[in-house]
C-alpha cells in the first residue's frame, strides 16, 4: 500500500444493509480508509459459503459520497465479494476485507454455517486480508458501541502487519459492553442439539423451523472461542482455509494400500 | 456396529433427488447397508453449509421399500442431514453419511462452496464418518459406472476403520472411465477468476450469471487433488472441519499486544 493513499476497504455482511451491525462497522471504519460496501438486499444469516448459480446475480448503486461508495446485492455474501470484486472495483484489488457487524455468535463451529464468515473465506481465498466481527446478540437494535474501540485496533492491526496466506480473523465480540480483555483463541469443539422446532401446516406435521442449542465439548476449555466469550473476552479466532487434514494423510495412505486401493 | 446389523447409512446430495448422480450411489450402496435417503427436492449447487433460517423446513416420504427410505426436503443439504437426524432417524445414529456423487468437481477450494461437502461437514460436525463422492463432469447424463468399484471400496475402508474426530473425505473422480490409480491429498491452492458473465435484462447491464476459470497456484504439486485429478486419478482428500489456523496463534498473540490489545 502506498504511503500516502488511503486503504480500500471492501465490506459486506450477511444480515443484509438494513441491519444496525453493518450501518455501525461502517461507522466504526470511516477515519481507516475510503469504503466500498456491497452487501445483500435482504437478511441472508446461515448461508456459508453458498453462491447462487441458478438465477442471475443484480447489484445496484445505493449511495456515494466522499470515501463511501454503498451497493445493494442480490445475491449471497459470498457473492458480494465475488461481484464487487469484478464490477465496481474495476480491478482495484481492496487493502482488506471486512465483514460484520454480525448480529449473533460465530464462533466455534458456527464459522461453518456463518454467512458472515463466508464473505471473509471469499477475501481470503483471493489473497486479500479479511477479518469478520460478529456480537453475540441477536437483537436488531443491539448495543455495539463497545465493538467500537476493538474493531479499530484490529483493522488497524491487520492494515499494518498484514495477515499469513490463506488464514484470516473471525473475531466475536460478548454480548456486554463490559469487555474484559481479548484473548487470540481456537476454534471451539462442540456440536447443535434440539434443532427443529414442529411448525404445523394445517395437518401436515413434516414442517420445521431451524433453531437448537450448542454443545461445547470442553467447556473448561481456556484456549478455545467459546470459554473466552463466556468469560467477557474478545475472541479473536485465526482460521484457515485450507482445510486439508494433513495428520491423517499418512494413516489414510496406509488405510488405502490396504483396502487394495 | 453390531457384527449381524447392516450398517445404517444416510445420503444426501446437492443436485437433488432427481440427479442421476444420487440414483446411482443409492444403486452403489444398497449392497452395503440400510440407507436412508434424504435429499433436496430441487438442485442446490454452490450451497456450502447454507441453512435455511427464514422459513421452515419440509420433508416428505418418496419412497420406502427394505432397506431404502427415500425423502424429498425443501432445504438446503446441511439442512438435510440436520432434519434427518431430528425427524426420521428418531434416535438412530448413522454408522456412515454419504453425498454426492456430485455432478462436477468439488476438489481445491471448491470444499467451501460445495453443497455436497455441506452434507459431509455437517456429518463430520455431528461424529459421523462422512465421505462426499464428486464427478468432475457436469453432464446430467454423466458416466458414473467408473466410480462404483472405488465408491464401494472406499465406504468400506471407512465402515472399517472409522475416521480420526473432525476429520471427514472429500473424493474426487476424473472425467474418465479409464482411472490410473488412487492418490490420497492436499486441497490444492488456487483460486477462480473471470467469475462473472453479463446478462442484462432490458437496459440494466448490472445483472451477472456466475461462471469462471479455477487458477491453480501450484499446478506442479504432485500432492494436491487438482493434480490427481489432471493426472487421471480418484483424489482422496481428508479434510478437518476445525479451521483454526494453529499456525499463527502465537504470531497473532504477539500482534495484538504490540497493539495493546
Amino acid at each position: 500500500m502506498e504511503a500516502n493513499k488511503r486503504p480500500l476497504i471492501l465490506v459486506s455482511n450477511d444480515d443484509g444493509l438494513m441491519a444496525k451491525g453493518i450501518n455501525e462497522l461502517i461507522k466504526f471504519l470511516r477515519p481507516l480508509g475510503e469504503l466500498v460496501v456491497m452487501a445483500p438486499e435482504a437478511p441472508r444469516s446461515g448461508s456459508g459459503c453458498a453462491l447462487t448459480v441458478n438465477t442471475p446475480v443484480h447489484y445496484q448503486l445505493v449511495r456515494k459520497e466522499v470515501g463511501l461508495t454503498v451497493y445493494r446485492c442480490s445475491g449471497t455474501p459470498t457473492d458480494c465479494i465475488k461481484l464487487a470484486r469484478h464490477t465496481v472495483l474495476d480491478g482495484r484489488v481492496p487493502d482488506l476485507v471486512v465483514s460484520g457487524i454480525n448480529h449473533g455468535d460465530n464462533s466455534a463451529t458456527n464459522v461453518h454455517y456463518s454467512g458472515t464468515m463466508g464473505v471473509v473465506i471469499e477475501g481470503c481465498l483471493n489473497g486479500i486480508p479479511s477479518i469478520g466481527f460478529s456480537l453475540c446478540d441477536h437483537a436488531s437494535d443491539a448495543d455495539f458501541s463497545a465493538a467500537e474501540l476493538y474493531v479499530r485496533a484490529i483493522v488497524g492491526m491487520v492494515l499494518e502487519k498484514g495477515l499469513p496466506p490463506l488464514t484470516c480473523l473471525n473475531v466475536n465480540f460478548p454480548a456486554t459492553t463490559d469487555i474484559k480483555g481479548v484473548r487470540v483463541c481456537q476454534q471451539a469443539k462442540g456440536h447443535w442439539e434440539k434443532e427443529w422446532a414442529p411448525c404445523p401446516r394445517l395437518d401436515d406435521t413434516n414442517y420445521y423451523w431451524l433453531t437448537g442449542e450448542f454443545i461445547d465439548h470442553e467447556s473448561d476449555n481456556e484456549n478455545d472461542d467459546h470459554w473466552a466469550l463466556n468469560n467477557g473476552c474478545v475472541a479473536i479466532t485465526p482460521v484457515t482455509v485450507d482445510m486439508t487434514a494433513y495428520a491423517f494423510i499418512d494413516t489414510l495412505d496406509a488405510y488405502c494400500r490396504e483396502a487394495g486401493l
